[in-house]
């Protein structure tokens, strides 16, 4: 949801004063720790007649990072608030980011052939559940084109494949891939079961703007066929774990994890299926939590403001 | 764990410089909702060389209430940090609280002859993993005498009884039992499976200060025997919940709650067996959370700070 | 899974003699539990070439009854391995049920206005995750009907209505249901979310065949939005019941439970989204247990072999 | 819980009729999947007026192996039992184990100085809810003898150390320990967090009768300090895993395993925290079922029948 949903309601309780009449917006912010921030923000929001509904921070004592999300409500123009807050970004030499809070993230959503997860992102998306839009899916593969539209997205195919001479195409699918994300204005892309593995240099060009759901528990079962991986071992429990993408494949920052119950008796077909689950959930919560920024980087790891 | 533990070590990675060799504090407040509470606060915390390691807000839609707990180390004495709160405390008409992080709640335990939870915390307090010291131990059975004596801490027996005429001496050793509140400087009572109900008149007394696990999945199966009740229903889940004592009983506001999965293969004797284990670590999670200072009142429900 | 499945493929590993490629078939019984029942079961299939695959069983001591699934090959037809078990049958005075596992039940699903769990449960059946086949969905609303079009099925409007005098067409919407359900070979009646009321004589004629998702944790919250009634009362987890459909509103044997959970931060909107989620995974193993013959009634309870 | 007991309790209800007032017994056996086996078992069981109260079968698709737990009552002693399965365990070749119900695993209990999960597996054996005897606990300190004490169960030093030369006595002190598992007639050891690295030779001579509590969630964050390895990677759930000791470390079959939630502010110490609470249930999960027979070897996984 958008939190500050509520906190409007409840000022609207404390008979609405003109100012409260304001639109909720989110602030997230990072910087070197160190003393008055907070004053010197909530100073930045006061000036502009801001009224805090929730906030969060958190001081990592291993990178040395603060980390603050605040939302808030203001009648004042997000360009207000930007100039407001600008003095304090300088001071402290912040990674700052300011967002209206009933903006929704643009999304591209690229799939393969499995429809699971992108069914629950679609599903979540239209009944207003996950504050994201999604103006076009890619697919290396047709089979979930009526899907796309179904839900009345734009369904782009980009095959991925190898020539007689065995040369892939794959530099000029992710070079359209890069020029939908500019067509579109894409600020996140969702990787729901793309099993194609991204160079290097798209990784970092996407760096800290793509999620991917990695259909095992990591670190534990990277690579192929995780699941079939697990039922060998005989696991008690499987998982799935949605990730920023990086380089160094399947080591991107975790974001969120789920597990589900599995006993001997299920065969790692039926290990796919609860997997498949898990996965959907586990990447909706990510995709939901990335979109309302609530998730801010602390070097390898994340810090999850739910 | 004391939340600003690492928050301390974290300081002392960024080239600790003198002010932060403080010591670490928490203050948790709650008052009605307006606009400038945060920024009041952290000027406060900032006029005495605070530097704030964690800080968490809430406002309530549904009361209007706003929350705040924040984890700060100042170099400066609990009293000077105090001074400099009044002023906001006053303006905004704040409960507020103020501790040193490392200060251990005093907790009175009262059980009964079920050992599970007692040695749950007992255990723990022990460890040092829960944040409480516990100077004495009352029981109106002399059964877990022994795992008192164990842990070191002073025993007392007020047995409750009818005599004769069916007079109960209940009143009596309510009354013993708010004597040694007063002698061991109680701050917190732990009804760790203590089988007598309160009188309304004592629940009054300890309002917020005494914290009971029910033995089951509230609001469901009250009153007696609920894991049997369960049983008969055939659920799949039993759960306990832990809340603090109000008069009216098992309705005060649930602090923690957690289930576990059961089957049509389990007895009622298992659903209790598998009961108590929830129940330990619902109340012990519960324990750790009101002594680390997280737990607020909001109404009749909590606001968890973990 | 159709736990036959692997089963079929490990009897292929032991170099497949003749009599193992058979056809996997499921049993289930239950009756009075009495000494010798295993052995005149096994006997009976062992008479027909029966290999089995896998058996749990188990004996009530609350009603004394006993319960039984076997799942099997058997290169025999259904018929002679129905003549085989009949005079055990006969002898224990059992309830028996027969099935190919390979047999889809034929199911029909209601829905109202709220697609996510008609959603869950019509994605699962296309992708062969849920062994049902849904030949019709019937609704008293138009909204989902597009839904039911993208999966080609069939969508009955059975609008249900107050006229000007008041009268509710309710007994006539019922009336065509059950046509419905005669005229497609209906087996299970889901209640995706239907949030009509099923008279008595209605439920007394699916008793058995009509599974509910009730949208909260039972035996709580019973009645009109339980999650506004969980928020208020401020619990920590929100769950889903699916439970067979009885008179007794809300008061059916229940099959599965799943719980998540929430925080004093989540408004009641939000407590309906995340209810949303876990009612769909719940309904949808209820179903999946029901299909593959998994569920069996010992009185008010439920025996679930999964 | 002893399965047995509400069976027992079940036939009482049944108007006990002489030859259920029997004694109850478990029956775990595993051979080569091939045709009448329940029937031959059932069979024997049958001819000493065996009363089957729970059955459970599984038919390993990987290995071919065929897997059965039987409970059951019967008047008659375990040697006519024995001998009336002989024949049967001759035909089919079995691995076959027969055990009076009420009768508990002897347990030797091997720890170090964290006293966490020694506490939960003592609290539970005298409870009397763990169906084990613990004649003597070992360990390479001293620190939790006084444990040992309370619970009054002999505690035995043997030391591990290298003298001035850098030899270790880990030899004597395996030795020793072997002389005290034929001393007690141990059937089963566990290392409750029983820091020292066993030998190979060691392991091979309790295969399938020592279990170990693994603090971190196999397969990932095998050796040392998994917790702080977990911590680094920014997981969301850590985990422990029970399994059966072999020679080769960490990677013996899974018995069970759990998980805990986690956050990016928890410190690794918190992490550790948390992570005992798990290892401590999940162990006496482990160690339940085992001591109920629960668990067979299906090459390097488990079955688990609970």
């Amino acid at each position: 949801m958008n939190a500050s949903t509520p906190a409007t309601a409840s000022n609207a309780t404390l008979a609405g004063s003109a100012e409260i009449t304001g639109h909720p917006m989110v602030l997230s912010l990072s910087c070197k720790n160190s003393r008055g921030i907070v004053h010197a923000v909530s100073g930045a929001l006061l000036s502009v007649q801001g009224d805090i509904t929730d906030s969060k921070q958190f001081d990592s004592p291993d990178t040395g990072t603060f980390f603050m999300r605040v939302e808030f409500t203001t009648p004042e123009s997000r360009e207000a608030v930007e100039a407001a807050l600008e003095p304090v970004r300088e001071e402290f030499a912040m990674d700052l980011g300011l967002w209206e809070a009933s903006r929704k993230t643009r999304t591209l959503v690229m799939c393969s052939k499995d429809g699971r997860t992108l069914n629950d992102l679609l599903f979540q998306q239209r009944a207003g559940t996950l504050s994201v839009e999604i103006p076009v899916i890619v697919s290396n593969h047709l089979e979930l084109q009526p899907m796309a539209f179904f839900y009345g997205i734009p369904f782009i195919h980009i095959p991925v494949a190898k020539d007689a001479e065995g040369n892939s195409n794959k530099a000029e699918a992710e070079a359209k891939l890069l020029d939908l994300v500019a067509e579109y204005d894409i600020e996140l892309v969702v990787l729901a079961r793309y099993m194609q593995i991204l160079s290097d240099d798209l990784c970092r060009k996407l760096e800290g703007k793509a999620i991917n759901i990695h259909h095992s528990f990591l670190p534990s079962f990277k690579g192929a066929r995780p699941y079939h991986q697990a039922h060998e071992r005989g696991v008690k429990l499987i998982g799935a774990t949605a990730h920023y993408v990086t380089a160094d494949l399947d080591e991107g920052p975790i974001i969120e994890q789920q597990v589900q119950r599995v006993t001997h008796a299920q065969s790692a077909r039926e290990f796919v299926i609860r997997g498949r689950e898990v996965e959907g959930s586990t990447l909706s919560r990510a995709v939901k939590w990335h979109a309302e920024h609530r998730v801010l980087l602390d070097g390898k790891r994340t810090v999850v403001f739910d």
